[in-house]
């Protein structure tokens, strides 16, 4: 089942810089598991802002609350999330 | 070069039925093609709306404004585009 | 799986009223076919709107989308749509 | 008499952790025994929030304020509220 | 139990002015109605535009809803409703 | 002349609690000397909020601008503030 | 007493043009005559668009709407209102 | 060349106070200069906001933006600008 | 003096087509005339949108607005406006 | 390939004052560098903010993304970027 998710992240100029590099670190590892996985399926940077888009291929709205709540730069990140469907119109057989 | 493009579709009640028809039919073969030739990449439904999330892979914004302000359906169109940039930790190659 | 739809129901004044008599009693048959089905499974009015907070549960957000694209007010609706989940505080068995 | 209650939580990341905790242990044990007395007759997550949409049964206005203003986690939350009524097409004898 | 109600009033230019006459002359009087019963506690203009602020004392949401939707001009109105409490720092024992 | 005045406040958690008790109890005295005089006409809570909706009458805008700026709890508000006239259909000789 | 009144005008193109003209020159002649009573006692036009930002000293809250809802354009009119008080940092006698 | 310029004030209640004194009466003194020499026209306070309404008369957007920037406040200063002209139907000559 | 001008266009599905045809036809020549005489220095589309960005330099306010008023698409046209400066760190001679 | 980039620039009244200039001496720098290359091709100052305009032509999307992170000030904007096209109707050749 697939979701759109807009991650914007915003650490604040006073944080710990070394703990943001651990942090941001930590969340490229789990990133990176999670496309392995086919979990993450896509990812995008937002031209000019330190955010991205994503596209989430999950079991359901449970596990899609568990792997974004558990990503090390969560506290840091606004998201907004869109469920979406296959498009009826699409001719690709994985466009999820 | 990639864009998230966000449609969503609004034509009148009072539209002629046919007419809009017409245009649907029109709209699913332009983008059929456009998905054959790599352009249109991705497209999503947005859940219980008529609407939808896509991805364009185009040569530059002139080309992007061209495929868009031609699409059959785009009187009844409102658009939101974002610029787009692979991600520094993806690890699809064609994660485009 | 659980979503919160916000639905606001706006029919033009100018429109057909036995038509608009016809669809509210074919959209009130279809609920209450999903309400003995357990997919729409809470309802309640805004107070003081032509508006009402509804739950789903459903298979995937391909099922939502065909239901609420279904109903025959959807023409005159606008809907807000939040994924939801089963809180890890609840003590009620069947909070879905 | 029936409310929706959405409710943001937002901790500064500069507040004290163990106070923290103890505030949402206080916040989920008033909760529950809420939830015991049919007073907030449900609670769901927000997926990929740390929010929840809820539905409080109270005796009237008073009641409400009395609880929400009660809640250890009140000074962190963001609140909105919406007056709800039974919805005539429900057949739900419990859908309060 | 106390809600303050704002109504903003939209008659299109197009309407029918006769009937809207009717309609208002049938809103005053089912207006000042629920004003002699206490139901319809306070009114008062907007400065400079076709809207009011209003206090109304209800039993219940239930009851505000009837009361709102059943007003004359409901159809051309737009309507935002706040539930309120007595404050506890009033000296007025009729605040309500 | 009348006035709504909407007040939200928000005492940063940070800020010292007993100068904040202290605010809180000059403002009630304030608060119920203008409503002795009549001016501060009526109070309500917001019903889950840190904010009440008021009724002003006044003189005129100056009298108003040194009220409420001279409100001890003023720096921690938030104002929005809205015109009001009598209602030609009320039927209340005092409600202003 | 002082308020800002930011006006903007919206005809629709299919309104009947000769009945525009008449309406605008109507609503000249009123505005001159209250300028000349010191009633409307600024206006400017807002570059680029058909609004303007007009300065009225009236007696009270009653008379701005009396004025205002008598304007001949009113019907195509969208207003925001503002009180204003004389800045005590002025040194203009007639800074009213 | 007349502007608009709406400017809203919020100084923190960290910032020291005899500092902030020292900055007011600065303000005070370049606002009398720049009204004595008729480039600030106007200036009005917002009722019940730390806020004013203000007219400039300058030779060029050049100018204005080196009278805005170097007001002491402009730190703590919000400013929302429009352009304005004369208006054809004002009758007064210095209406600028 | 320069400002910035967005625009955006919204000409009606119901408006005649070739009075349309004719108002693009004499916007174009307008726009031409006054590229040329260097008033309207920049325009850009704006990608996927009927809407574009420009750079006007004019004598003052007064002519802006002579010259965006005059334009046969102002009535379908909204307006975004800007006021701008030279920038004090641009090498660019012409950089108006 | 061009872009407008909306630059608003927030430094915090507690950031050190002699950083702040060196990073505004650096960010200078950088801009006239990027100038002189004809990828920063238009910049103007937005009267009476701390903001400016800006027009990039660039390679692509990446190129854009990189220049804008690679900014000194970056971590105190808020940028909003908006694709452009060549204007049809532009007779400048070089109104890139």
């Amino acid at each position: 089942m697939l979701f759109m998710v807009e991650m914007a992240v915003d650490i604040p100029l006073s944080f710990d810089r070394s703990e943001a590099e651990r942090l941001k670190a930590a969340e490229k590892e789990q990133f990176q598991e999670l496309q392995r996985a086919g979990t993450w399926r896509h990812i995008w940077r937002v031209a000019g802002q330190y955010a991205n888009v994503s596209i989430f291929d999950v079991e359901d709205n449970a596990q899609l609350h568990e792997l974004l709540t558990g990503l090390p730069l969560y506290p840091f990140m606004t998201m907004k999330i869109t469920a979406l469907c296959r498009h009826p119109s699409s001719t690709y057989d994985d466009d999820r």
